[in-house]
């Protein structure tokens, strides 16, 4: 039941990163195989790096699936593009909350291999924001990563909250369940209230 | 006599691709370093990317031979430029066979590992094709992957087409053929009849 | 003693390299999560490709201090950034010798790996050059590295004075020592005399 639930919002989110990518291709009139590439790698590149640095195999090469659902993104932007240009709002829900759980696997498969919490956090960041900064570089834009920080900080902020929690309590449910609630939080608060780190400068 | 037949086949192949990004490194001026790296960089990028993936050892890293034969890209392109200038066709040759072969590489290596055949696929798409997109990431273009589709499109077709013959025969003497004529027919057909995928639009 | 005095310089050498990608992303304005970033992967980048390529576990996820020293560089530059735009020799000497470590650091581990010369030669220079070569990739620049030419070619040159030493003497320290040296001194010359490659031209 549980791992149903999970594999549900995993599909969710793997289809809300893979349309984003998608998008973006569509913008710069890239062809079919084109757009389905740079979502695909939008949808699988942050936990390719992820389990690469961990020396694990490559989650999207033990099943089909991922790029299955990357195929049936590519299909509904096809279908509706005029529906998603109205509809920003949902794809941030799903963009977020795929976000969220995409910081929680990176955690989790971290923590499996047996390294450290710091080690895990940032492989939830890496699994959940690094698909995005392979996105851009390979439509060669700068990557909205450097601009865009509360993205990568609000994976970084989950990740503290799923470390602070197992102070608390041993439960990984709960653990995960923060860690998630951080990132959604966090995420939407700073694009409500358009929060944003401060800038660096150089003379 | 057929590993010699392949032998000589890959280095062709190699030699190809390694021109292609030589000759693109000194349309921007590249020094002789970056040049010789760019066409490093373009021949043996692919495999590098598939050989991290299946988790074996890079291939390029057991033998010199790939890096010299690179070298000698450089000195051709250095000595023969002129000649190069007015033989693009013979090169489109060079590098299409490059291509079949390299695809048919990555499916066999991948299918040694231990995947399925959807994996070898993608893996003989990536040995083709991946060379060129880190080649344009490096010189800071837009990957002409995403333009010239059928570039990408063709390793595909040959993968199948390799996976096809599988049904009817075993010996993989026959699906190798079977998959390198797809990728050159598909190629050269595309080019004389310039066809290519249907653009992706999103207003 | 001597392992102190190599864990000072390669903390010096880790802080000069943050440093640079810091400035780079500073001058483009980036946030602090994304200038610490660059900073990281300018620094670890270069590394960490030779780990993947050497399928060793990767450097900085075996302890916290690579990105303690650089967030420590971050400061440094939101700090002093006056004295560092006043001091840009100072910086040279602390990057080059940095350089100069982290190609000897590469030739190291893959030789210890088992590994023969000509790749310890190569994971030398990607240990040195290769950070570099991302942090202009991430900020979506053409990566310094095609023009400044003498930069890789004196981690190339390094390595080749470590192997041909290694044919009088078997004692590492030297070998390290020649190797370090003839970075540092290759690298200050061409500084000084303006030294660079030939360009390679194609009409």
């Amino acid at each position: 039941m549980e791992d149903m639930f999970l594999f549900i919002i995993e599909v969710i989110g793997t289809i809300a990163f893979a349309i984003s990518g998608i998008r973006l291709a569509a913008y710069k009139n890239f062809d079919l195989f084109g757009a389905y590439t740079v979502g695909l790698v939008t949808a699988i590149g942050g936990g390719t790096l992820r389990d690469l640095l961990l020396d694990i195999p490559v989650f999207w090469m033990q099943t089909w699936w991922y790029l299955a659902v990357t195929g049936l993104s590519l299909l509904v932007v096809i279908l509706f593009r005029r529906v998603l240009v109205s509809h920003n709002k949902m794809l941030f829900v799903f963009d977020t909350i795929g976000l969220a759980l995409f910081v929680v696997i990176g955690i989790q498969k971290t923590l499996a291999v047996g390294y450290g919490m710091w080690v895990a956090i940032i492989m939830g960041m890496i699994t959940g924001a690094f698909g995005g900064v392979l996105r851009d570089i390979l439509i060669n834009e700068e990557p909205l990563f450097f601009r865009k920080d509360i993205y990568a900080t609000a994976c970084i902020a989950g990740g503290i909250a799923y470390w602070l929690v197992g102070f608390v309590s041993h439960d990984p449910i709960i653990e995960q369940i923060a860690c998630a609630v951080t990132v959604i939080a966090l995420r939407t608060l700073a694009l409500r209230y358009n929060w944003s780190l401060p800038v660096i400068r150089y003379d």
